[in-house]
């Protein structure tokens, strides 16, 4: 990734969870000019193990004539607290004690994370959002944003993500924190902990985030071998290729931060919650998604009052949001210049 | 479960794969008598974790009036190599050295189980099987049962199993080894190995025997919290409850005895070495699999020459085959006792 601006909010930043940061650092990216109206704002929110680069990692949609066109819009991602690459995380020093959190560092919930986006938010001195957009959690943080800024954003785009973590995911998530616990150095206050959980963590994760199909069709064996087979092999190259990028506190930390999420939560359930979201809302859901599936994606098209539904059949699964830009670029296309297409009282 | 018998096979077994067992021990059960004309044999093979006492595991179908019915049946079940219930396993001390195997146990293929089965077959000085039947990898051990006694099997129920192990089969089950690597004890030669890195193995398992819908109605919280979720803890709890009755060394070698699996292998590929099962054959799918799903089950049925296919919707998943026993009673306890209802040449 390219390297990212960094805001730091000096002030204690209270968690919702009754946790407390001494001061908050967000690292973040910025695309393209704000406009002299500042009105051409795209806010994006990256997934679990993502950064702020939003050109290098949903590289299909940004550049000229696509969605994220740096010559149109203002388009600023911002690191989620937690994670490692540049916002406060368990691996930042603590100005207290001088050493970094470690797998001491505070249970962060979405509304956290959405209300740091916020004051990075004030601190660009913006005053709207023409387009938030996130898939998986992305979509999560863009629901509170949405709560938080409920008049200054403009429209948002809700991919492959859900009103609530569901029973599953936290199950999902469960495992893999179990598999990274059951590395003994995943606790050491290094940047080396956890590699060998994280790489089992990585792979069961891998498996929600693609399709039965996708694996039959590219890692069958031709031959007729006993062992080592090409399946096995790809579980621990994908494991090893994130345990280079990524810290096992800021998964096990962030997978906690995931199952936090409730929209529901102190607003009267779900459906209450959602009804006050009037914005448009493009939701968009994959069939054959096994983490998220589109009966999470039906239940924010039922209670959003402002909702289209996209449904898409993608081998992909999951990952599918990053992968079928096409359609994205078509839908989002659409979507983005126009106001609401259907409100619902 | 109770006392299982034993048989000990005094000579080397060879292995498919190469290696050689200096002895072999088959650890089994048998329910009821074996008649004059010794023709009422029911051979059940087991799935990963269980054992060889399938009244205990399995007593939906075990009883007077039942499918397995010990006033009209000898049933017999073996316990698989490499496992912890009897058979000769990582636990077991090597001959040779006088120590167990440890994380040295040998690869065992299915076919190797099989042929351990088909040692105990002709110890109990058998003729003939009347129902062969298994789920899940039993299912698989059935298969290569039936091209050992391709003439004394004279009919045999496949439960939502597979021709050969899927590429995604084999991720999961790389994954689940992955978290065992992940324990550093998981290679020492005792038998706490490797005991954090089962659970989550189990709770990665778990994941691929159950459903999303039922992981929605059974595990998702009442209330507003945001930690200790229901489903979180309820992967621990498996996970434990594995612990106490399972060993990490042989849930490591039995996940890659499962990935073994290809009827295909050196006889000419899958639809060819199907079409040598003439036998009438029970294939049973359930739609919500997500381990092994009915896919697998519609190969079987297309290329086995006597195959009837059943397709149930269940919310259990996988492990439906050991829930749905209403089902399963009405199914096989029609099929039982009829000769093929459809042969195809």
């Amino acid at each position: 990734m390219s390297k990212p601006s960094y805001f730091t909010h000096s002030a204690p930043f209270a968690l919702e969870n009754g946790g407390t940061l001494p001061e908050l650092t967000i690292a973040y990216h910025t695309y393209g000019e704000l406009n002299a109206s500042r009105s051409n704002v795209i806010w994006v929110c990256h997934a679990l193990t993502a950064n702020s680069d939003v050109a290098d990692w949903w590289s299909g949609l940004y550049g000229p004539g696509k969605v994220f066109d740096p010559e149109k819009y203002f388009i600023v991602c911002a690191n989620m607290i937690g994670s490692c690459y540049g916002s406060t995380g368990p691996r930042s020093i603590r100005p207290d004690t001088g050493v970094a959190y470690g797998a001491d560092f505070p249970l962060v919930s979405i509304r956290d994370v959405a209300r740091a986006h916020v004051l990075l938010f004030d601190h660009l001195n913006l005053v709207e959002i023409a387009l938030c957009i996130g898939g998986s959690c992305g979509g999560h943080q863009v629901l509170e944003m949405a709560f938080l800024l409920p008049e200054k954003i403009q429209k948002m785009a809700l991919l492959v993500c859900a009103a609530r973590e569901s029973a599953w995911a936290i199950a999902i998530h469960e495992s893999q924190r179990m598999a990274i616990q059951a590395d003994p150095t995943w606790a050491n206050n290094d940047d080396q902990a956890g590699e060998a959980g994280l790489r089992a963590a990585r792979a069961i994760g891998l498996l929600s985030y693609r399709t039965i199909e996708a694996y039959r069709e590219t890692q069958t064996d031709a031959d007729d071998k006993m062992e080592h087979f090409r399946a096995a092999s790809y579980m621990n190259y994908q494991g090893e290729k994130l345990v280079r990028r990524f810290n096992a506190q800021s998964y096990w930390q962030l997978t906690r931060t995931l199952d936090t999420h409730n929209v529901g939560r102190g607003r009267g359930g779900i459906a209450q919650a959602l009804s006050q979201l009037r914005m448009p809302a493009f939701v968009f859901s994959i069939q054959r998604d096994l983490l998220i599936p589109p009966y999470e994606q039906e239940v924010l098209a039922r209670h959003l009052p402002a909702a289209e539904f996209y449904s898409l059949d993608s081998i992909y699964g999951h990952d599918g949001f990053l992968i079928e830009t096409e359609v994205l670029e078509r839908e989002l296309g659409r979507f983005l210049p126009l106001r609401a297409l259907r409100i619902c009282p």
